[in-house]
């Protein structure tokens, strides 16, 4: 088990955070995702460690990015 | 045929824009709907003059309200 934080950047409203967790809950591997519009952090579980550009290109696909 | 504009607050990206089409799209007689996310500006195309109250129901119903 494997915990992971992100900062994600643009995101402005329930459904932009709806549309990164529905993404990233994709990646393989990952178990869980919480997202929190406010500070924009991104927090993702999973089996084992996962890939910082995996997590980039699920939040990409979403149409947002990450900070850093 | 008729053509009414209101104001919507609170959209703050493409998918709120994108709920309030839907819904308003679903009021009896609306033929078609447009909306501008940076304005707030919603056009509605109707078969005969729709109902103010019926446009900020379905308004409502996406998550935002009309102003004014």
């Amino acid at each position: 088990m494997s915990t992971a934080t992100f900062t994600v950047n643009g995101m402005t409203c329930g459904h932009c955070v709806s549309s990164v967790k529905e993404e990233v809950e994709e990646v393989a591997g990952v178990t869980s995702v919480e997202v929190d519009l406010a500070s924009g952090l991104l927090t993702v579980v999973s089996d084992a460690p996962v890939d910082r550009s995996d997590i980039s290109k699920a939040v990409e696909e979403a149409g947002y990015e990450l900070a850093g």
